[in-house]
């Protein structure tokens, strides 16, 4: 009988993620149970926020654990279903982790309807795209004509978020960590100016490339990239806060941003946090939306992918050191 | 001719405000102009926030100068009136500062009806009481059944949030820094109860006193007990920032709370900076909400009074260590 491969946590990180934190294993192929279905996953989603998961307290996801599977979201392809709703052989999206086989119950997975290409449920129609919707349009409250900063911008959600605020008709400044990103954060995405975070500078650039003042900042950074911006906003500015990946990578996080909250006090500024899952029941509407956006070209998956589950914690290494843009995948097929 | 009394900023603070920063001064008294009226002040208020306007760039109100008159608010009677709106014998509040006449123009000076006590325009029916009001139902969105922490409970905003939350059926919990303040707050104010900040066991003292988690916490202090009470924060909870008295006394500021913006994130909270003015179009009917709360007995107006221009310096320094409840009101009368 098959095998099934996984990567498990092997080791808590100390300070920065090593490979070696992680194993790579082989065991049995589960079973599904009655209502749920067995999913032989084709890719998989490396992403930052997944970084949060393995640092305790900080997490939404609770105490980190050793000797489980990576977790991720994934695309594939149902291999044996107890299921009526979600029969054998249908494409689906689930919280699959680092491995070839995963068992979920059927209404915790997502069918993809034939319309949509399944790989977009790693990109803008899944966790990511559905997190730069909420959080631009919802959280954000995007206007027309708004300054938007974005920080992580050439990131899974950051890249996609520039391109929705460009569709909103704002004026969007990206912050990346290299001046390769920016200019393709211009070229390739709309983005109307960049800053290099790790330049000198950054802050008389972050100044000069919004002359008039941010009125929504999209944070998926926290640190030092959010005070910067935290002196930038205009009154009644506001503040999106997605995630942040500054202080993900590390075991001695940063002090809170200085100015916090005095500045909000001052400018009479709105910080909110949120997580996409309090969007969730208008996902399948976000998503109609996000697939005209992709058909009619105005808004573009960028992707990055590697092979193989024993690439991935390389690739997530890489991915947290800020080596990447868009989307990082892992292929199985 | 009289003289007019005035206290002046005569140097700026390094470190702790010392009642030698200020200076007192006879000069002569101002003529109003076309539109103009001369207000001889009876009382003025003392607050913490206009600490903040000697530090500098932290303040909304710019940068600080010396060799000018303190800021305050300030209630009395028209004296000369060169404007038909004001007439003299009025009564009056108006931003006089720290001293005994001042002139404003009529139209930014608030006529005080004959049914209202001026003294409650250094309180409740001032920029105090509208403060607490706004904060706590606009910004903070209060709520029957809430948990409502307040930090600088005893203060002059303080005071009145926790009974004007009280009035809108929440559940209040008061930050101070003394037993004897504390028990004012159950005692006199209605509080469900308090916590010392300056106490050993701080944090496990807040998290006893708030069983359930806090919906919302009206921070007038940040730094350290803002700190605190993100970590009680329940999901989708909200912050109205409105001060951070914390951080006003020193030329040395702490760092950010650790934990923004990665708990507004996990827990989908909200923090939301405001300044009164902002809801200026509003006072008229705040005025008269607050001031059927008054003659109903359902809200009580704190003050602690000092005497004479001279004795305002040492009177705020002590405000600022902390050392009073409710408002503190020089007279001058």
């Amino acid at each position: 009988m098959e095998k099934n491969e996984q990567v498990l946590v092997d080791r808590l990180p100390a300070g920065k993620l090593r490979v070696e934190d992680y194993k790579l294993v082989q065991g049995p192929v589960p079973e599904p149970e009655e209502g749920q279905v067995l999913v032989e996953t084709t890719a998989l989603g490396i992403s930052a926020g997944s970084r949060a998961g393995l640092q305790g307290s900080a997490s939404y996801a609770g105490a980190p654990k050793t000797g489980v599977v990576m977790s991720s979201s994934g695309v594939g392809r149902v291999a044996a279903s107890r299921s009526d709703a979600v029969p054998e052989g249908a494409l689906v999206s689930a919280p699959t982790g680092w491995q070839r086989y995963s068992v979920h119950d059927a209404k915790r997975v997502t069918v993809v309807p034939a319309e949509h290409d399944p790989i977009d449920y790693l990109g803008p129609l899944g966790i990511n795209g559905l997190t730069a919707y909420f959080g631009l349009i919802d959280v954000g409250r995007v206007q027309a004509a708004d300054c938007v900063l974005v920080s992580a911008a050439g990131g899974s959600v950051g890249h996609l978020v520039g391109q929705m605020a460009k569709i909103k008709e704002a004026r969007v400044v990206g912050v990346c960590g290299s001046p390769e990103k920016g200019k393709r954060l211009v070229d390739d995405l709309g983005y109307d100016a960049w800053v290099d975070y790790r330049a000198d500078g950054f802050r008389q650039a972050v100044k000069e490339a919004t002359p008039n003042g941010v009125d929504l900042y999209f944070d998926n950074t926290g640190g030092m990239i959010l005070e910067t911006a935290l002196r930038r906003m205009n009154f009644h500015g506001r503040i999106a806060c997605c995630g942040v990946v500054s202080q993900y990578d590390t075991d001695k996080p940063d002090p809170g941003p200085s100015g916090v909250p005095g500045l909000l006090v001052n400018k009479g500024i709105t910080m909110r946090g949120f997580l996409v899952f309090e969007f969730a029941d208008r996902y399948a509407a976000a998503r109609e939306e996000i697939h005209g956006w992709l058909s009619s070209g105005k808004l573009q998956s960028l992707t990055d992918a590697v092979h193989g589950l024993s690439a991935a914690p390389q690739a997530f290494v890489d991915l947290l050191a800020g080596g990447n843009i868009g989307t990082r995948i892992v292929r199985l097929d």
